[in-house]
């Protein structure tokens, strides 16, 4: 165990938030700006991520087996794009609605929004190399039972496989 | 999806770490100490838990049959404090260490010490609420890996039972 070396003070640090529709999401936004943002004036960046799922690549039959191919999955794709919008701007509002709490002359707090589409685990993953985040902030669930069920919570999956320290953010009334 | 309430400024928080002997305890802490001291005046506490475990209650039988169950009881005991000190003083030390690197009149740092008895992952759990920690971090292994392998990792077990966000902060070595 080694505690002599020497103690490095971050500069700018990314912070890298997961925002889904989930209130647990919500909760970690909220504890993330509560204890980064909170007397500190040395610039770090907040960005929000939020990852849509691909379109359907295949075709699609409706119930009497129609195909409606194109409209189906570009009215998914719609509704997608329209979730994403919804969540990344409320998002956005709670980081202004922070920084105007805090009084912005003197925490200047940038606020960076991405969107991007494909599996959660893996995208979340990969944007924390590319962006260079440290750390990354999520809700302990997101993106629904079923799924979860099924491939394991997206927060197990980045606590595991991020190259960065991760902070999972429980809801309350868990 | 409420975004829309109040948004909590939090004064004196109180961060556990759960120190061990493991490397990955370390860069927690340093983690831990890099994020939450720098640029902060806000008077946060930084509590270092250590948690050993219990002296064995059950007689120990040696090799040759003889019974040495208060030396040799004793003799574990007496080891497993002096770990806890040594690993509670170097962290301790980094704490410091890192105080005087920031200037200690501008950041006002408290630093308390906690070492428990028992099993790690419950004692973890209930220092959280008594003392009202948030969040608690820690590393992602600790304990060993053959208690790991039997029990889970600590790390899992405080993530899905602490009442509060965790961080784990993982090697940057794995």
């Amino acid at each position: 165990m080694d505690m002599d070396g020497e103690v490095a003070l971050p500069e700018g640090r990314r912070i890298l938030v997961a925002v889904d529709e989930s209130d647990e999401s919500v909760q970690a936004l909220r504890w993330c700006l509560g204890t980064f943002f909170a007397a500190r004036g040395a610039g770090d960046t907040i960005i929000l991520l939020y990852v849509r799922p691909a379109p359907p690549a295949y075709s699609v039959l409706d119930a009497s087996g129609y195909l409606f191919a194109d409209e189906v999955t570009s009215a998914i794709d719609r509704y997608s794009r329209e979730v994403a919008d919804a969540v990344v701007e409320k998002a956005h509002k709670l980081c202004t609605l922070y920084g105007k709490e805090m009084g912005e002359d003197d925490h200047e707090m940038k606020v960076e929004v991405k969107v991007a589409v494909g599996d959660s685990r893996s995208v979340i993953c990969q944007m924390v190399d590319k962006l260079g985040a440290d750390p990354l902030v999520m809700g302990s669930h997101g993106y629904g039972f079923f799924k979860r069920a099924l491939l394991g919570s997206v927060s197990d999956y980045c606590l595991r496989n991020a190259s960065c320290p991760v902070l999972i953010v429980k809801s309350q009334h868990e």
